[in-house]
């Protein structure tokens, strides 16, 4: 690859090549993972994205796009002497449109500030990724990225109107508009949103906004075992309730949590639901009262109304730090999304305990338990061998039960290098091979994020 | 095509070929277009389906797959001696799944019998097509249906988790699951819903459900133009009020459906805004208080709260009556769904006015205002060619300006035949050419609906 040429074709420093200065873009959020690449490249505008992407096209060079690098299957890794498209700098908010409730952003902004600029105009953007504080805007349409908020807000594809992509060849199209009905043509949109970069580079994004949420009321309950956890969840939506947040921890992650961060969560207990519903202040009391009701009815030990928002905010921070919690343990966290239908949550979560007690592993779990995304968290040594091959095992038993319950080896994480392997397994063959068939219709070449959600082909 | 061949491979009366049996299935809901097919069979399921499609790949016939036929863009009018395949014995409510808040069900479903299967288990399923007393929800699915609630709940695609596909080759794929949160390889789910028909049959579909709304209230507000009930709607949502209809009728329209329905409309404005907030009784009251206000301090003439049921359900008649109004006037009615941002309905119902009067043209208007989806509606004589003439070229024109507004040619009816050869304007060159390609990628011989959306290739 002629990296002068590279950079001449590009403004002035926008492209980095010196070994040091590569090293921080050689691996994402993902443990275990990494590959150096032959240079970063900042682009400022879509005419930059477009000339990397000529540049790769005439030059067969590996293309991987990323924004803060806090992916957790590995597809922003870079591929090896390829060239890494870093999105930060484009990182403007270019229109918040109240009339028609839409956000048009440059992708490298982060998460939490759409939605403090939303909140600007009392607006909501609900999609709220843990890693909402770093990622950026780009990276959850890459990855259609999920949240506390899934079971009443969906996800991030449910709040993309359209987008601007750059595609291999270098041509930039749009995708959407700011219709809220709009049936002209295949929906492309959605087929770039949660393609891990490997169809093409998203330039810009217009976002659906909604009405911020006038107030919310948060609850803990603890349980001695999950599955009364699990029946209040579905206890609550039969009495057709669908609260903002339905999260759970297991023991192992409550002590963690507690000793991280001291919010005076019950250790003596073996499951923990932290439930918010929002909305208007007199269905926001009624449904509370409601859930705290199902709670106990379904046994809960201890129920808990967060009297005012300073609890409310000190027990969200709580649920919030559970991944930071758990990597302080052990030097190496993995962190799955397994996922399955809601009503299969709590067979799943004693299935990953087995799991992890037969192949002698630390293993906590955590998760969205309204929609039925668990994260079983193993905590390891990427240096002990022996170790992360029986957390391999346990893995791929994990993902084939999901399967087998009708759920997902990723809910939320994508498919990158990480479950690359596991994917066919979820697929039929017929559906596996059409999505090959699209890779190979859009990015003929396979220049764009090579060997994520596929093998390198050919 | 070898007919006896494909009678021979289905059941005993699954093919109809007597020219007068085919009759019926030579148009569909939209004016102007028909064609004779050679042949219409009926499935019972996806095997009769993938045998229909590999017989058709075998002797390179096309297939046209229909529900009931509602369609308004000729997406279900036959290719001259092709197969019709009609879905309306498959027509089965698989499962409904209350912990999941999910229901599978078979494309023939018609897509009332939906709601009314989801309100038996307290539920919802929102998508309410004008048709949705005859149309099927197949014929939803491929068209990605709008409706009237757009506003608040979406459209189809909102509502589908998964479908079971069949593709050209025959092969029986699967889409989706019942996770609210899967991100497992490239969404092509998404991809199918609203492609017409033209890159598969759709065979089941996972719907989606909601809590049912326990509450509603209708209101009616009357304007002496259609600039204040523009103004209301935009008030109303800067209000952060997301009502589940906002509903308009011009002057033309009233007229018209007063005269078909009797429902007591002041036939003395310019303009009616029918508006339903539904959700929790004390939300519903407040929101329609507060309509009503923002309704009267921007102008309106009259505001009506419909007192009771009865009262709500003879306006909401009126309302969905438009369509069957208009349609006595004159010999042929050119339902259009030209849509464009929410802020721009008013601008847009103007041009449409004018566009009406300059080429003297009997046009009504009336539809979605809360989604900028706006129905001018061409009171014509398909026998008159001089003045379809003139109709084609006022519909041009506002094609040209809906997508100069930042909107679209087809809202929720789809391309089909009759907005293919508009469809390359709303698009740069480089999506469209997308566009193509993937359908080159799913269906290589051009089997599938040829000619709906692009021209036939080659």
């Amino acid at each position: 690859m002629n990296l002068t040429e590279l950079t001449s074709r590009l403004p002035e420093g926008s492209v980095l090549t010196a070994r040091e200065d590569l090293l921080p873009y050689a691996f994402d959020g993902t443990a275990a993972l990494k590959q150096m690449p032959a240079a970063v490249v900042f682009p400022r505008n879509a005419e930059d994205v477009a000339a990397v992407l000529r540049f790769a096209d005439e030059q067969n060079a590996p293309v991987v796009t990323r924004g803060s690098g806090t992916g957790l299957s590995g597809g922003s890794v870079p591929v090896k002497n390829g060239i890494v498209l870093c999105t930060l700098r484009m990182d403007k908010v270019l229109e918040v449109d109240t009339r028609n409730l839409a956000m048009m952003v440059e992708p490298g902004v982060l998460t939490k500030v759409i939605d403090e600029e939303a909140a600007k105009h009392g607006l909501f953007y609900p999609p709220d990724p843990s890693s909402m504080k770093v990622s950026t805007i780009g990276g959850n349409v890459a990855n259609n990225s999920g949240g506390l908020r899934g079971l009443k807000y969906g996800v991030t594809r449910d709040y993309v109107m359209g987008l601007e992509a750059v595609i291999p060849d270098g041509e930039i199209v749009w995708l959407g508009s700011k219709c809220v009905k709009d049936v002209a043509g295949y929906n492309l949109r959605d087929l770039f949103i949660g393609s891990e970069g490997t169809l093409g580079v998203i330039t810009r994004i217009l976002l659906k906004l909604v009405p911020r949420p006038k107030a919310k009321r948060t609850l803990l309950a603890t349980y001695s075992d999950i599955e009364r956890a699990a029946e209040t969840v579905s206890a609550v939506i039969e009495a057709k309730i669908i609260p903002c947040t339905m999260e759970f921890l297991d023991r192992m992650t409550i002590r963690c949590v507690e000793d991280f961060a001291h919010v005076g969560l019950p250790t003596d207990c073996e499951a923990l639901l932290f439930m918010e519903t929002d909305g208007h202040p007199a269905v926001v009391e009624e449904e509370a009262a409601a859930m705290a009701e199902i709670a106990r009815k379904y046994g809960a030990k201890e129920v808990t109304l967060a009297a005012d928002e300073a609890q409310a905010l000190q027990l969200a921070t709580a649920r919030r730090s559970a991944f930071a919690a758990l990597a302080r343990i052990k030097p190496t966290t993995i962190l799955e999304d397994a996922t399955v239908p809601r009503s299969e949550l709590a067979r799943m979560v004693r299935f990953c305990e087995e799991t992890g007690k037969k192949h002698g592993l630390q293993l906590a779990s955590f998760g969205h338990m309204g929609d039925g995304n668990l994260h079983p968290t193993f905590l390891t040594n990427e240096k002990d061998t022996e170790e992360m091959h029986r957390v391999e095992q346990a893995m791929s038993e994990i993902f084939d039960f999901a399967i087998s319950l009708g759920g997902t080896i990723t809910g939320e994480h994508g498919v990158g290098l990480a479950k690359r392997d596991f994917l066919p397994r979820q697929f039929d063959p017929g559906s596996y091979a059409l999505l090959s068939k699209v890779k190979a219709s859009l990015d003929p070449k396979g220049l764009l994020n090579p060997g994520k959600i596929f093998p390198v082909q050919g």
